[in-house]
């Protein structure tokens, strides 16, 4: 497949082998954040590094990511070890390094997942759906926020003067990649991050932040990933606290069938 | 200070220096569950590690625990790093192995706080209070249960013949160290893991099962920490969803006084 052809996704994502479980790879300004890559797909590196391990056996069950400095728009490195490999379960230790410094440090569990029995606690949020609601316009100065058609049910923040400032951190969202692009592990990595930092919506105004550790627990399988495909995924997030400089953003991914996907929690430093 | 004049919660993690960031740690009786050491104490110790590091800077923030392998009963071995260290943020990426082979993968963020802009969206759950509650007998066959003071407000687990089985997942209780012990962040930790599997609650039964990764977010720092001293805190944990061999349980930990010292989640196998 010509490098043309690929998905923008799968251009940030693409690896270049520089040694065992050793991979060069490059930001992309597909998917720019104000400052550095939007974290998401670094999360998605991080994840693909055990991902294409070629020791890897089974699915990602839990994803933890912690942001250790910033990343500089260019190439980085990213180094994935097999640490413990059960019968059924494996431990991945992941590094992401910049010119030999450490950006990104991770640990990713896989598994062999079996039939059994099976409940859904959590309610299906209800709301409008996606074909009702208008995109919201991507915004200049966050490149990545164009590579995602998000179409807010609740909590879309609010850019304009004087800011309003919401009662609650909640957002309720469609969305998905843009362009399409058929959901896999790598990509609802990358998805759980697309939730503006909370505090936007209470402080409705760029509030210098950032992620400093970042959770993801896989509930789906390959084949329920793949039966969604390209379809609007539906996110709820919301923040439990705000205090002194730190606030933790915890959300829920959701298939367009009621299907849990993911849920994923994030603990973001902020500036006041 | 004599060892027995140590709470048992101290002796558990006691630590003899066996190199740069590395102890020599033991399991501790006090703290046995079925097979091998409350993950509670596991967790506690990783972060103790980090804790006790001579560079260690600021109060922890995030830290995550990956269980990859049974600790037997014994000595095991923990080594922390400080990978990255900012200037309001440090990274340690923590392993804990035995005879060797590593048995747990984890990562800390500490960090410096200021004091900022706060607010506390999630609410305090309503109940009695600890004192109007009766404590939950220590289960035998769970040695750890001896070491905390648990009084449930709701969902506690019923192991009776024939087993009633719960609607939902969720347990409110207050819990607190026993003997008591004035709270700082390594028994917080093992506080946050002190939740019964939740698929219990649902199944009734001793399905076994095992934390396969662990995470808290730390809201509260040392000062008040300090304040609650040895009180009960309240807990509050459920299950979002349980599929094919894993579930995962979110909970928040409150000081009595209605402060959300922790939010904590952790990703679980199961069998059937």
């Amino acid at each position: 497949m010509e490098e043309t052809a690929l998905h923008p996704f799968d251009r940030a994502l693409a690896f270049e082998p520089s040694g065992p479980g050793r991979w060069r790879a490059h930001t992309s300004g597909d998917y720019a954040n104000m400052i550095g890559p939007f974290g998401g797909t670094t999360a998605a590196a991080a994840l693909a590094a055990a991902w294409r391990h070629p020791q890897r056996q089974g699915e990602p069950i839990a994803l933890t990511v912690n942001y250790a400095g910033p990343i500089a728009d260019g190439p980085y490195d990213v180094q994935a070890e097999a640490v413990r490999t059960n019968r059924s379960t494996q431990h991945f230790r992941v590094e992401i390094a910049q010119q030999g410094a450490v950006v990104s440090t991770a640990t990713a569990v896989f598994a062999t997942r079996r039939e059994t029995w099976s409940s859904l606690e959590a309610g299906f949020p209800q709301g409008p759906g996606a074909a009702t609601l208008a995109r919201m316009p991507p915004i200049e100065r966050v490149r990545w926020t164009a590579a995602y058609d998000m179409r807010f049910v609740k909590g879309q923040q609010q850019f304009v003067q004087p800011p309003p400032t919401e009662q609650d951190s909640v957002s309720l969202l469609w969305v998905r990649d843009e362009p399409p692009r058929p959901l896999d592990f790598l990509s609802l990595a990358a998805l759980c991050d697309v939730f503006f930092p909370r505090i936007f919506l209470r402080r409705a105004s760029w509030v210098p932040i950032g992620t400093v550790s970042f959770t993801v627990y896989f509930h789906a399988d390959g084949q329920t990933l793949a039966r969604i495909g390209d379809a609007h995924l539906l996110g709820h997030a919301r923040s439990h606290q705000f205090r002194n400089g730190y606030f933790d953003q915890a959300a829920e991914m959701w298939g367009p069938g009621g299907e849990l996907l993911a849920v994923t929690h994030q603990m973001v430093y902020f500036k006041e």
